[in-house]
């Protein structure tokens, strides 16, 4: 733990897989701010919040769990137009934490709810009251525990005095960094696009990095922009573009209960009206807010616990894209294929054993795996200029890549994980310690 | 590698979970035999056969994957009445070897069953003359290397000629240890029943170890009995056990490409006929029987791949039995529950994750969560009297035992699984080299 981001910037990075931080500034309508609440044994950032001062549009996709968290509980049960603020803490799920976890909430979202109005007759022209159902939450850490409410709701005054209008890169790394668990990095991506001729910006921040079996959203991810849409646009668009994106990766299997993605506009920036979600002028808002989903999912996975390499399973020309999808998770959950990436073995047995586990009927005849551009197995038999020495040297790289074709269909799915390491045992089983 | 019986009987076992071995002594109709025919770098028993010199009737359940081994297409396309051998080998699976691994089955039972009739001629009054199709085989190893059919022929007459008809200890400890692969434990069960006023023997051999989530039967085991049961009889009593047995284990979620259980009944010993699958005097049979698989798949999850804990998984009180065993699958199928138990941490919450990400539909209110005795839930609230140094000292034990009572029906189901340590890690990801 100790994470924050003096000791961030100042060390080397030890991953190789590590990514370049794109450099996030201003959003118009957001405002962020961070404080460590002592939430952890060596003071970090645990607590952020993101402030709209004239609201934004927002939806949400959660975790399919039976089991959801209180801050899920609430965030369902308001059904507010607008939202004013999102807060975040980590090191607590608040699950399993009862009526006292959700009172908590309750008691927090009061407090802030009065700063916040108060802030707003300070700094507005014409200052709004804020509602306690105006306000969102995200929490994450360990399941079970008693929620920290006192030493939360002290460090509120505090964060909500720390507000800043304008944001540059470091207060958004600052965001990434306060809201990390077990992640070794900040998750941060960005994409401009145009809706018209304006130029309109979508940011986004996400942790993860264990119980990440994505089962609608996973893990938290929030993303703003400074567009002007729906929340009824924003709820469709989001959902089809988290299908590919935090739907799509696996690290070890298991579902939260506390994933959420949640995206805010702020309709700062004027630009055409958008009527519904086929509407032409979205297409590359679409785009570009897919490829800040996929950005920050990627990262999510590359950083997953303990990785030493990205994996990327693509399988083809499926019947339909549920098959295709059963049979990319079969493989990027099977903990053999996990393993045997890890330790650098070609052993493509075992992604043909995931694949019949998946239990979807293919033609062996039909079967061809590669690794990257090697072709493995071709129409069910190994190449004849398969070599294992070759297998090998790919098996070195730092991403992996996975093409199984099915030859049975035009479906395809593409799916994201990374091995399993001892480091994962490490650092799973001595969590609490 | 380099496993052998000297080795094994004067080795001082490492393994605190191991349970005593039982002295499986004669059982008539059976012969038995052992040889290496260097499949391994290091010289080691690898081919056993068993030998049923009249025949035994049999039944088989098999792995439900979709990608079966040459092996299992070969066992599957035999309808013969009576099996008079099974051959085993281990270090090579023979899936995904084509047409060339089934035409090396073809070669290997012609030569078996030629040497095997020629037997018959010089050892009974009656001799029969032995077909191809009396003789199944049981493959075990790496998926996708060529079947080493010249090594193994070579060595089928040796195999032969050392075949012995009557039994010891040693030499069921032989065959045992001659099937297993990753295992450091050879697997041996055995029970004696009654049938009518005959007394009835069921003697079992098993390996593990990885590549263990049973789809119907999983990995690799073989029974024995003197009873005379009809085949069709065998073929349901072995499903009807096979469900809460081998069927109630899981290592690491992977199902196996080979996973076949037989069942062998010789006939040797008079007793009372049976006439049907409910028919009474078939009870004590049926309770043996079960006895001697559960014993069997809880030594191969005892001896899952790295396993330092034994855990038993008990799911009480669902609307029915499939709700049952998907809940307690999710919690023994959990990495972060099984790192959690390695490093002996009482973290309830990923009980909790778990049994959301099932899929079940409950009632929180109602949820209550054991440590053995030690009570952590109850109706949905941590115990007033938990105390987390006592769930700290249970988890130091070296078996775990888990219960999760819904509290919403009367449905139970209880499975088997070990925790996931760093040693699995190794294992696998250094499996080939």
């Amino acid at each position: 733990m100790g994470i924050n981001l003096a000791n961030f910037l100042s060390s080397k990075s030890k991953n190789k897989r590590m990514m370049e931080f794109q450099d996030l500034d201003h959003i118009d309508g957001v405002s962020i701010s961070t404080v460590s609440a002592d939430l952890y044994k060596d003071p970090r950032d645990d607590l952020v919040m993101f402030y709209f001062r004239d609201g934004a549009n927002h939806a949400s996709v959660y975790t399919q769990s039976k089991i959801v968290s209180e801050n899920i509980k609430w965030n369902l049960k308001q059904k507010a137009k607008k939202i004013f603020s999102l807060i975040i803490n980590s090191r607590n799920a608040n699950c399993f934490t009862g009526k006292q976890g959700y009172r908590s909430l309750e008691k927090i979202a009061e407090l802030a709810s009065g700063k916040l109005s108060e802030k707003q007759r300070e700094d507005e022209d014409q200052p709004k009251k804020i509602k306690q159902k105006e306000i969102i939450f995200g929490c994450t850490g360990t399941i079970g525990e008693i929620f920290p409410e006192e030493k939360i709701i002290n460090k509120i005054p505090e964060l909500i005095s720390k507000i800043k209008y304008t944001q540059n890169k470091y207060i958004w790394m600052k965001a990434a960094l306060g809201i990390m668990t077990t992640d070794t990095q900040p998750k941060l991506a960005m994409e401009e696009c145009n809706i018209g001729n304006s130029k309109i910006k979508i940011f986004g921040i996400a942790k993860g990095s264990g119980m990440i079996q994505p089962n609608m959203a996973t893990t938290l991810g929030y993303i703003f922009t400074d567009a002007e849409i729906s929340n009824d646009i924003l709820k469709k668009i989001l959902k089809k573009n988290i299908a590919t994106t935090f739907n799509a990766i696996s690290c070890d299997s298991d579902t939260s209960t506390n994933d959420m993605v949640t995206i805010f506009s702020t309709g700062k920036i004027k630009h055409p009206k958008i009527n519904n979600i086929n509407d032409e002028k979205l297409l590359e808002f679409d785009e570009a807010l897919n490829k800040v989903l996929l950005n920050l999912a990627k990262r999510v996975v590359s950083d997953g616990e303990g990785a030493s390499k990205f994996i990327i399973v693509n399988v083809q020309n499926c019947k339909n894209e549920n098959d295709a999808k059963k049979i990319a998770f079969s493989i990027a959950n099977s903990p053999l294929v996990k393993t045997a990436i890890a330790g650098e073995d070609p052993n493509w047995g075992r992604i043909v054993m995931a694949i019949g586990k998946a239990g979807i009927s293919i033609d062996i005849e039909n079967l061809s795996i590669k690794f990257g551009e090697l072709s493995i197995i071709q129409k069910g038999k190994l190449n004849n200029n398969y070599n294992e020495k070759n297998a090998c040297d790919y098996m070195r790289n730092d991403n992996i890549e996975i093409f199984v074709d099915i030859s049975n269909g035009s479906k395809n799915f593409t799916c994201f994980t990374m091995d399993l390491t001892k480091k994962y045992i490490e650092i799973n089983a001595d969590y609490r310690s």
